[in-house]
């Protein structure tokens, strides 16, 4: 039996500023990744949110981001290890207290934006990351890049993970993703794009640009709860997976 | 037997910025209220803060403020009891992830500066506190002003409470504190302050503006930790307080 | 010869968040309000939104308002005279610098929210906010509430000023406007809307909820230009007042 | 006839937060940089700083930064050259505001710690800076590193410039600063310093650490502001300077 998870970030609301469509997309995922207020999102977003997932069933995790609301947490900082371990405790921490309060559980921790990518690549920050995470909670599960640092440092460090893909990038030789600045980094094509989760799913592969086939893990798919189509793709790549006969369920 | 809890605010220091002598005053009180990042502190320095309250066996507490850095949290704002109650969770949820990733326990809270004040007054405020706190963990006490509605809130949901009380401030003769703005609503002499609180610890009294003997309920003491007196006043505090035979002990 | 401005807040967008319809509602009005960064806005959006308002040959104004991004500046502040005229000298001087370096000019100071409500009403603050506006630049023109303490304050300084009148508000017998809160505080009725505002501007005049006639000066018309309906009533209303002979223009 | 310009970082101050020894250090400093908000400073210290300076007749300049309140604006940040443009412009803006309410002149702009770090290397980086200040007032002068590439851009723009140099920091063979990781990046001996500053202002040369003679251009030497002995060493090269006849004096 083929088995996977859908997640999408969320939460991502300001203050009166409203972005995403939360509550629909709640109704096509497995697990929901809630902004923390450093990137986006703020207390009374975390509170509502929080308590949309729970109503919708889907499973909780925080997403931390870079102190950057005016860059949406996408622009690189040069960062100490020991600063991101501090930022990740506070926001997954805020996040905590929401979901303590509502009487529900935290599932996971997906970094945000540029932390995603920057500790896909580095250890160190992947590492302090991992720890900040299993310090607060060791039965939470850490999600990241398939096969980036980030999940080597978490299960160096004895925590759950889940390898996420993309349906809508292309992939290099490496496993690693195209860069977004390339010709053909994003997967325009619908169809194309489920194919290619189907079959990261089914034989955990995928084509890359070179034109080999590259190994991959597929536990978590990441959906975009932004944009117009964003709902309907969710619907479409939701409904083409159960017709696989892959079950999609939250982890663990 | 006489007991009495000191408190003091520390970890508020922001970035580059120092403020107090945390490290120092930790060796008088027995409960630490440590900024949350509102009105002060930063996820570096809460880390350092609850360590170093853990190794010095001082009870951890945050102590979460209003959205406001520039005013230190002292200015009153316009805010409604679900953006506090939302304000309060995500604070005492960002310490708490530090404390728990520490491997400590949180013993209390105790709202900072103008939502201090603020709550004293206001029954829907103070509920929506009290609240927040009780969500979180209906273990935690809640610490506010000797008798103000901050206190009545947290009894009615069914916290512990501590009854704070101030020795270098004067009081009127309803309990409440002597405004600032007026003359004589600070007690500049040591001594005097000194025999403010061994009095309000030992008869549950205190001598008022007006000339009156008013009842006071002293769980806690509040200690000031930044200013060029602070240390060594909260040494003759704890000097004095010990010498009456009072016991100095953080609460339940 | 009747003439009237019309005014809408813009430049309100923040990050990747966005806000209101400023290209489209750029071609009804006369004179731009642009968010400063405090309230909302960012620099990039205030850089664009003046350049817009230069190519639409639209009149530029500051638009500074209390620093409560997450409140949209809508939330009461306990907030010094000194204060606000730090914080107005700031803003308008950020704002300064975008025109100034598009090689444009600026008009008009309009405080925003809850800084514009405060004010409206209190004589320390409005002459704070007016001698901001003076000591930058005495020829620009100061935007307050029809004759509230921040037009006299303006007055007295030696500015010149402009009477704010709203077409979708009832007001008082005393001329303020009647608080939201209360029932009939909105115009929902387009064409009331636009009669008041007609009424306004050539008689000087507006029927209050209590069914008497208030003298009114309108000098400026307050346009909305967030929400559904914001654009086709900005064009209904400019074209109302068109029909009735009324030459739309920015002041002086 | 020797002359130079001595210039120190201030206004660095935040909130209740104090930092530096603005009023005595500006005795012998020419150039005031104010910081303008992002990285430190807040509207009332700006308002004072400026007040300060003028009283005591010191040249005033603007001192942006990366939006990184936490960081101090010492982490790097990648940024586009459009948002430095903006950022440089907005503050540079907004201390404009309060120079210009205060009846002075502003003299000079200055990049604070990481944008000035990255803008020595990249031209694109510093292509921006020159831009906005040129676009904001092309009288005003750019302060660099002495041969850097904000200088160049300054120069190639039409901007006066002033190449900055440092008494306490060691060079490489290329006019580069050592990097601070490095041993012997810092010059710790009072004379030493001396000697060097003294040696770049009359020979325009400074002593590598590859042990070669190197040429460099000196407008304008950074004065610490902060720490124990900034205000001692100030007082030292002053000195030292004037007993080697060379003037001590703003630029142009």
């Amino acid at each position: 039996m083929y088995r996977i998870d859908l997640n999408c970030d969320m939460g991502e609301s300001f203050g009166v500023y409203r972005m995403g469509n939360d509550e629909e997309i709640l109704n096509y995922v497995t697990s929901a990744n809630i902004a923390c207020g450093f990137h986006a999102g703020d207390p009374s977003t975390m509170r509502k949110t929080v308590q949309l997932a729970l109503e919708k069933g889907v499973s909780i995790g925080a997403h931390p981001g870079l102190p950057d609301l005016i860059g949406f947490g996408r622009r690189n900082m040069a960062i100490t290890p020991e600063e991101v371990y501090d930022l990740v405790v506070y926001q997954v921490g805020a996040l905590y207290g929401f979901v303590k309060a509502a009487g529900g559980k935290m599932q996971h921790v997906k970094p945000h934006g540029a932390l995603y990518n920057m500790a896909a690549k580095d250890s160190a920050l992947s590492e302090a990351i991992a720890k900040a995470v299993y310090d607060i909670d060791s039965s939470l599960v850490l999600f990241g890049l398939a096969g980036s640092e980030l999940i080597k440092a978490g299960d160096r460090i004895g925590l759950k993970t889940a390898n996420e893909v993309f349906s809508d990038r292309t992939y290099e030789q490496d496993g690693s993703l195209t860069p977004r600045h390339k010709p053909n980094a994003l997967i325009h094509e619908e169809q194309e794009a489920i194919q290619q989760v189907v079959r990261m799913v089914k034989e955990g592969k995928v084509r890359s640009q070179q034109g080999t086939d590259v190994e991959i893990q597929a536990d978590t798919i990441c959906i975009h709860g932004d944009g117009v189509h964003a709902l309907t793709f969710a619907e479409k790549i939701f409904e083409a997976l159960k017709k696989e006969g892959i079950v999609i369920t939250s982890l663990f």
